[in-house]
């Protein structure tokens, strides 16, 4: 389709950020996610859409067919396109776009905003600004959110058990007449209470069902616990793990510190093994 | 009653899941409970009884006979039927029928809503999908907040006692005339306020009732610290209780240091296994 | 005043809980407490105190006397009166008796409701009932809370002053209008939404108001991290100290072990120093 | 401008608090703050404004003058004035009375209240009172905190791009009828809702938006383990790092571990120190 070397170019400045050019690029696709994210909103202001309704629709047009464009030339500039359509980014990438496409095919429904997704494309912040410290931080936010999702999802399971039963259980005591009409409104006043978010808008009203609520917000407040002492743990664990990888080769001891020489229990010096990584 | 094979044959399918008779039947089971709950909840919604509730009821029936079909058949399969009648799962099936079958014994009675208990019957769902990882962690949350027991009693009562005083002491200062009817009622505030749920029905006025709030709010934020901290600290115990996989080859004591090289119990001098590792 | 052997004789009943007398002395308290408190409330609720008025004044008047009673029985019993009286719980016995006798003496107060510090007297449940664990659990908070408190009173105290910025800034931007009537005020509601308790009474309205509150919701959601933080390390530090306290007399090892019997670096014989105590 | 033996002098006064002259002036300083801040909090009251408006303004004008009194002070008794001008505390000082000129010089603002930015000099209140274990715990704090910087930014941004995205969603959902009257109101709803804080102006009342706001619920409650489990495992290097008192006698490098005999850096044999504890 193009010839190899306009192909790597345009690589180079759409995919890397060491050029200038790329660097240009970077910040300016930032730039214009950002403007085109508060668009989307001010769009949604009665007051602002009445005024600068015609500028917004230009300024999103404008953002549309630049976004496009960029999604065309990353297939092009990139040697297997499909591993980059198919990829996370690819996919958010053209549904920062598609949405405006499908309203003048099919002017019934109103998709627009669904382009709010171009908020995801926010992510590529932290490639863009080179924020590997960041990236290092997040990703070991990630790993220990991993390493304890057997017991978050058997904790939640056990909490939506919990909340159907409540909900019902308050349900029969309050009626409709307090505002929980039916059980799911009162699972969902259940799950209100226990997240002690507590909106107000429907509160029971006869003494047994506000004695219920309180066993509901402490048993909620207890709960709590729960999940932040499993990850609280799991980040523990993580950090000693990062100091863990080193073993003595004379004495076996473990846990050396990470900027450690020699070992700690038999003072045998220790052979540095991250110079090479 | 029942002849031996039958029998066997039976609390194969019915109790486990490793021929394909038994892993169908798991399914089909949890597809019912699913089912059966779902039911129950949009009964309670009047829009959806008013158009369908004869389909609803229906429904309800056909599931309760399956179910009561099921508990019969369980306590048929097992050798030892009051070992089963007794289980905790023996009586959430028994209560999962039961509430249907009081309800055309006694008209007045509405205990249908009761059948929403079915939803503990979800809980098989562990058993059944053979996530024996996720048992694993649900083993360990229970194991880490029994071990905690006595600290969260403690916690509850004081608690408990403090919010008694806080209540009488914001109905002497509020008063009915800002929703503060009478001490009980309080008191639910005072709860609701600490636990920072804060529905909002009743809130002070005074200036007076405001600052005391304030101090509940600020008690109640550095109050929830406790159950946290407990639960964060037992898990953490948990962990390094699981890492010391270690014995003594000669007292079989376990849970030793990491870094122990003699046995803490007998004084044996303990091979290091990690080595091989 | 009495005989020194009935005097003896009392303490027995009074104080100690090892004699059946001691025991049924204590149990029967107990039960009157809590009966109290319950009369207590029950007197504020205006449609109870309507119709059984006559007979919760009766209750009230008996528990009262009971109480003073057992409070004059309390300082006899005792060899030096004086450190009971002036003592935390010296002090509540008398409070909640007082209230009643000063209600008749000056008729225009209705300090009745003080009554409710008789829930303090409830923290004797723990002596009573011989909770000697419970009562190890809750030193173990005590001492932990105690440790943060440097901690705490320094993050209370920036939390207050940041509140006041806040306040004073949510007062500038809303104004009376939207119900920030003052600073003070305004201040009320910035710790209410600080600590995500959110009653709702105030809410901003104006979308600048409104952008500021979620600076400070997302504030607070953070800044809980604090104090739980601060009790979890305390907790963790506390859970290692108990396990901390004896040292190898060979190669002066610590962390030993709660039941080691052998030191786990150099095998040595630990002397069993527990034995003593 | 003045002799340097006055200038000493006034220096001793100012800024130490070793002599009986310093002591008495921080401690004048500190009650002068805190009636500035509650006047500035009085005055915003309508009710006392309207009483003792005059009183308060006399009040505010001397406190202002003895603060601009002060702050001339401060930069005649140092030695380098512009190094006091541009630190945390000078231009706090100057903010602190700049406004009430301000005002006169243009009489449509109404900067005041800016006055509240006082509050921000309590924080001498460590200094003064000499609370150095407080301010050793105050860094603590600080530096957890810092060090856990760029692991909360990843959090912090994370979080706002999924409000983002939820908000729209919600505003798709319920529209303008449920109170959800533009995107921006309906991001302000949801961080409302994740951090728990729930005022319960705007809720939802469509079937699916209470559906989804439940799910926005749990995952908030989730999600709060996450700088909580940050600061607790920061909070908790820290105790462990300050708990490494040793320093190599060869090598000077500190923070070796609890157990260690040889320097981790240089290999020498660390004396055992803790022998004389």
């Amino acid at each position: 389709m193009i010839p190899e070397k306009s192909r790597q170019k345009l690589h180079e400045v759409i995919y890397e950020a060491d050029t200038p050019a790329g660097k240009f690029f970077d910040l300016a696709l930032l730039v214009v996610i950002i403007i085109s994210i508060v668009a989307v909103m001010l769009e949604s202001v009665a007051s602002i859409r009445l005024v600068y309704g015609k500028e917004l629709a230009i300024a999103e047009w404008v953002i549309t067919i630049l976004f496009s464009i960029e999604y065309i030339s990353r297939i092009i500039a990139v040697k297997k396109p499909l591993s980059y359509i198919l990829s996370f980014y690819g996919i958010i990438d053209l549904l920062s776009t598609l949405p405006k496409y499908v309203d003048i095919l099919i002017p019934g429904l109103s998709l627009s905003f669904l382009l709010s997704i171009r908020a995801l494309r926010l992510l590529r912040v932290f490639r863009i600004l080179k924020l590997v410290h960041f990236v290092g931080a997040s990703n070991q936010l990630l790993i220990a959110l991993k390493k304890s999702r057997a017991k978050i999802a058997v904790f939640l399971f056990a909490v939506i058990i919990l909340c159907i039963i409540l909900g019902t259980i308050m349900y029969m005591i309050e009626g409709p007449e307090s505002g929980f009409t039916n059980i799911p409104v009162s699972i969902y006043w259940t799950i209100v209470t226990l997240t002690t978010v507590g909106f107000g808008d429907i509160t029971p009203i006869t003494p047994l069902g506000q004695f219920v609520s309180v066993i509901i917000m402490i048993m909620g407040y207890g709960i709590i616990a729960v999940p932040t002492g499993l990850v609280t743990a799991q980040f523990m664990q993580e950090r000693n793990d990062v100091n863990n990888t080193q073993r003595c080769p004379n004495c076996n001891a473990d846990h050396h510190k990470d900027n450690a020489s020699y070992c700690y229990n038999c003072g045998y010096h220790l052979q540095k093994r991250r110079n090479d990584q």
